[in-house]
């Protein structure tokens, strides 16, 4: 047995912070004391790291990256090898990614073929979610048996892209009914694609092909419209549901009366809608297509209500939806019809720190931080107590963080394989120092020390924020 | 040129009451002059209707009729013929029918073909409204010729039903941004087919057949959502909305809404919602399947909400849906399978009646009961002040209403071409006692003077409820 | 008996535009046919008025107008004789002023105070409000007289102005109790005046002495608030309410609430809360003074949501609560100190004019001018037939109104008692031409034909928006 | 130094359940370890309490007792020394009782007179909140100096009671104002007191005298409108609020709606609201008089409202109120005039029961039990983390607790100084087996070990949700 010693930090939780040692034996965090106790001097450790001054955190969980995605004829530019890397360097060290079932297959062979992208190759601890892409009986059986495997808990479906990831409003009631029964969380991508895509091409027909009409044809209305329908379909199936990427603020307000009436519904933003906009989008040069996601970003005025949202717990998780693609070659694709640009933007090393930036700028408090960061998401897909805490008995998933660094987040400095970055330039006050990664250092003071396949599969209860 | 004089009735209209004699050259009112004014004393007239101790109040306008519709392998009751007559009856002297697209036709071909149906067999006024079937660029353009023409302003698409009538978002955001240009009017049957049909399909296969299954899968929930959904793509359109036979709460709660919002989204409920409920779908013996329809009848508290709706103005009209089957015959065919047992309803001939009724019992006021009955369907599908008033311009289309009469609702004794009433045995106050159409008496006393052909087709302008 | 005949025009009621000629004998409409009707051209009159290409309205009932009210040591500088002149250049025919109760004494004895003043001195038909300064029992029993004889049938109450007219909330309570069985109309200033006296004093207190400060101490929300207390009490009572010069979007947001709910809950706006803004209140040079009143002007964004409450009908009536003080003299009594500016603007000749330019700029229709104007406070305080609309039986009192005429608003040409205008230089198109009171010509193409005394006092029914 | 040591128990806060040994060194908690790890296997203690199969919670929290309470020439029955030890009973270790100002005092006089009845008779740790009678200069400057100070850092105001407590909007206004500048907490009794006295002299006029009409008189949207009221005064004041005792569902969706919008707006309800009702005000033989506290118990379905409101977090405390009157010689003074029953209940003995039974019922979870009765409490209060947790750092404030025992409440039985019980009968499961105060054991296994006097009081920080 190794033992691991925390000295002097501020150990920050979602519930409490408390100057206090943390004792580490192999894996796990075995104990807390207050640092100067007694029994705290008595403490003996192989490696005893000096958290002075520092803050000690859970490592961050991004529940929703996409490594490796294959999408519109290329595939996201982050393997798992690079992809959970950067994670690390960022101070997340677990994350859950997307399977995807393909129409037609089983979500067990889309789960297989996950498996094999992953297996051996992640710097970090790594969980999936299933797409759900074809719903039909064999796939609802499938649900029963993953969730009780603890192979995958939760099933995303989307109410974008027809003809793709698509589902029609029956079969996500049944996919529902199915995980009401069963534990099981239903996730949604919220937009009604089906009017967007009459709106993409009344736009590419009018020669509006420019990034910025991405954020123009997919309607905030569509985006709360199918918010509010998956909302109603949970209820009629009586289940739970968890909507990603929440962008829109009227989307937001569906969120928020489906709270206050009671009902299991939860909601997720993401680091793009919080900091960056349409201004964006608009970047002349086709630099927009950097900014080209879906839910897309909205107008300025947005933020300040996810914001709020996130301090009134209508919004639960900050995940990234990190899914890098090249400006060069990838990006590029869509140059001259924007419908043809790769969604998604890299961010699965940026997050941790952007929202430390919102503690500083007085936005949310340092616990809620490592809430909607670290312990909401491990929460929500049944990662908790093991992830998202600092406590005896969870893993040794431990972050040093040092909150008065500054640092530039740059293309030129980050770890993510993309040729840009989305927050080129900005100036941000905390950086990761030391992470552990169930006891192991994986990064020490700007040192990597981690290797893929140190990082493993992790099976997951259900959703605990339910009863 | 004919004089007809109606003296000394209490003649109301939706803003007025007052104690008038009526003057009709033709067929057209002329004049009304205070009862006992010199220049009234003066007035001559080939015939005189002493109308002293009634109420003289505008034909009826039934604006949602389905006289011989194909459904379900057999057809509505009621033929034009036998339905106008019933309408006339029950002291409505216009009403505006669905004329059907087929899917691969034009709308004018179903056009076309209910005119055949119509044309020389109707006793009153008749227009036609255009269910769209499969929305297409010629379909477009068609909703363009027929609301310019005037041969019908007013379309209708459905939510509901699919694989028959059911337009996807798609089709219906593009007929929505068609009348947006064009001042067409948009009418949505709002319920989530798709989501009905897989409960259908449940509760069938659970062995739930009667028709009171009717009621409890085709969820209130879903008939709100759909008509959100219908809301939000108008506004995505920038269109107008007419929601038909919203029979829920929490439907009309939506409406009320985008009301408050200064939407233009209009409602319309019917009698069946007002009197009727779900008690009366559970009648034993297979008696529920008299009270199918689309969207069902709803538990009788939801009734009071519809009142409450009629009285703040959050629903404007009210039209009966009258599509009448058989119990015997027709509404048999669903015995062992509520899903096949034809949707619709008796109730042209009834529709005056209830809502005085209502007026007896205090719900709403005289000039509320010709607001919803007479004038806001005039006005919300272009035939005001044609229709639905009593005014100097206006076609004589005028009801003398005996308010104190008493009767009792009956197959026995209705006109309507159908074996049942939904309402027997149900006794009210009121009764039509004469009815002009266009200046010509058609009832009078309990006799029948009117003729097939008498009544003819009405083009019509948009909806005047719009800026 | 002297016959009138108007002929030509179009007619525009609430509910009706027609192109019709109107026959009045003496005092009352009597008639009225299609122009070119076989009928109409028999008619014949001592007195032909053309009104080809004209309007044909009701004269303006204003509800809410302040004669010569005692304020601040002051009083309004229109007398009943010079205010109801302008009221009818303007184009209104009716006014309803405030009796005023003091302390101590009882409303009878307001009643006859202001009896004496407006006796042998209107130009017009005049009734009376009463303000209810002291609820005590015996207020309460004359509550149930003065409802019942019809010389009052609306009672202000004020839960601003502590000191002065303010009641509290029990006080409140028993009055709305009372009209709850009565009948009687309780009318509301709702500002939280206590709150608001606290704020002017530290603003004072600190120095803020111009008129802008009246617009920042009486805070948007503390309408908001007093309205919502106004309809809970009148809930718990079971009484209806009238709630006077809303200015607040938040003020309006309350009352949608309310009338969502289906309560009896009304609301009046006023012109310069729809045409002005605190950007008015900020002018320099104590000019901000000319447009102190209270509930005070809001910021220039408030104005679309009352438009829009107009059209959504939350908002019935737009009266003006003239209440004129001139700049010199009077306004400037509150140099130094802003709680000292008499509250109250002049108006009562502008109300036609300016909301028939919201008809020309798209706001309203021109039946919803009609009815905002003339047949809703008709209705609203017991007027209606007799006054607000052109029918058979109603008074005489009839503007002909040219819609294309164009106008410039200025102190320099208006007849009201006041040295300034509060819409000085503002273009108007729609200007009045003829007026005639109870058959009278008072005035005709800018001639004034009338005379004080002409005008006789109202008795008036119960609210018409009721049961 | 003494060493406690409590193995093998189920550690429960508001974030965590961990199965860990909790480690005390004289008064305060120092360190925790996995229970069977090799840290933990090492430790040693002077007493070792095994806690296997139980539960290791904080000690209660109840943050509204009124022990000695003078009202309506009576006082509460329960001394500092009976109410404190009653408490401990019932696993609860600190009080925040409430100093009251008397009007034309200080609030210092107030305190000094509470901390003479407090100091040296308490069996647990106390704190006081003060109750301002009088918002005067001087007052407002006091509430500057006790903040600061930390011997009262939350002050709390009365809607209710004219004549006693009562404080006007304006005064309301600016002691919120004072607040809003120094980091105090306003608390609220949100009733409309001067529109339900008219009520209650109403009632008792017309001979309803019985306990039956408290609840009566004191109507729901009394609650619900003081609720609204105070919201809006603290928004123009810029302040955060509690609302104490909200029994009312509309209340509470007051609450709901200003926290959707972000608001700095709290609310605590009570156990008696929770699980009491109008029907218990309805027992006959005066039996009614044991439940008359303000706000009243409500008709039954508002307990699923609040249960609600506390999963939701639009209520964030549950207090007791706890304030014994008995109903021999106290209740009675108020036969034939319900106005004249001391209003209060007994309760702080049964609150954490009461709750684990809801959990035990499914109703909330185990760690929303311990937020909701232990650590919101502390930190709503500025306690947090010395009290409210189980934490390296916190005070020994220690309960285990039997979650299998089951016990039936009873006046026979419990240890408060009253002749009745509010739940008499009723059956729990889970009951408090030994507890700690300061790491000294006061009650172990049913017998008492404490002592009055061993009871400090605490200096508070602010409130601990702001900012």
């Amino acid at each position: 047995m190794t033992r691991t010693l925390i000295t002097g930090g501020l150990v920050i939780t979602a519930a409490e912070e408390l100057t206090a040692d943390v004792l580490i034996e192999d894996q796990r965090i075995v104990a807390l004391a207050s640092t100067g106790s007694e029994v705290a001097a008595g403490w003996r450790a192989e490696r005893v790291i000096d958290a002075s001054g520092k803050y000690v955190i859970p490592g961050g969980v991004d529940a929703h990256t996409h490594m490796e995605l294959p999408f519109g004829g290329t595939k996201a530019s982050d393997s798992f090898e690079t992809g959970t890397r950067a994670a690390a360097w960022g101070g997340t060290t677990t994350i859950v990614d997307f399977a995807v079932q393909q129409v037609g297959d089983s979500l067990r062979a889309g789960l297989d073929s996950w498996h094999a992208k992953a297996e051996g190759n992640c710097a970090i601890d790594y969980a999936f979610h299933t797409i759900v892409s074809d719903v039909t009986d064999e796939v609802l059986k499938e649900l029963d048996l993953l969730t009780e495997s603890g192979e995958s808990t939760s099933f995303k479906l989307f109410m974008a892209y027809p003809g793709v990831f698509y589902s029609d409003d029956g079969k996500i009631l049944r996919a529902m009914q199915r995980c009401a029964g069963n534990g099981g969380l239903i996730m949604m991508h919220a937009e009604n694609g089906i009017a967007i895509d009459v709106l993409v091409a009344q736009a590419l027909a009018a020669g509006h092909t420019d990034p910025r009409y991405h954020g123009e044809v997919r309607r905030e209305l569509l985006e709360a419209e199918a918010t509010h329908r998956a909302i109603k379909l949970a209820q009629v199936a009586g289940a739970p549901l968890y909507v990603v990427h929440v962008s829109a603020a009227s989307a937001l307000a569906e969120l928020a009366t489906a709270r206050d009436q009671g009902l299991p519904v939860f909601g997720e933003t993401c680091p793009q809608y919080l900091f960056l906009s349409t201004d964006n989008l608009a970047e002349p040069d086709f630099e927009g297509a950097k900014y080209v996601c879906s839910t897309p970003l909205r107008p300025r005025e947005h933020q300040a209500e996810l914001w709020k949202g996130l301090r009134t717990d209508d919004l639960q998780v900050v995940s990234t939806d990190h899914c890098p693609f090249c400006f060069v070659g990838q990006k590029e694709l869509g140059r001259g019809d924007f419908s043809k640009i790769p969604n998604g933007l890299p961010g699965v090393e940026n997050r941790m720190d952007l929202l430390h930036q919102a503690v500083v700028e007085g936005r949310i408090s340092r616990r809620r931080w490592i809430e909607i960061a670290c312990a909401a998401p491990a929460r929500m897909f049944g990662l908790y107590p093991r992830k998202g805490t600092i406590a005896p008995g969870a893993d040794a998933d431990v972050v040093i963080y040092d909150p008065t660094a500054s640092q530039t987040l740059s293309a030129a400095t980050h770890h993510m394989n993309v040729d840009y970055s989305a927050y080129e330039g900005r100036q941000v006050t905390g950086r990761v120092q030391t992470v552990l990664s169930r006891g192991t250092t994986v990064l020490q003071d700007g040192r990597w020390l981690g290797r893929a396949g140190h990082g493993g599969f992790l099976r997951r209860g259900t959703c605990q924020y339910l009863g």
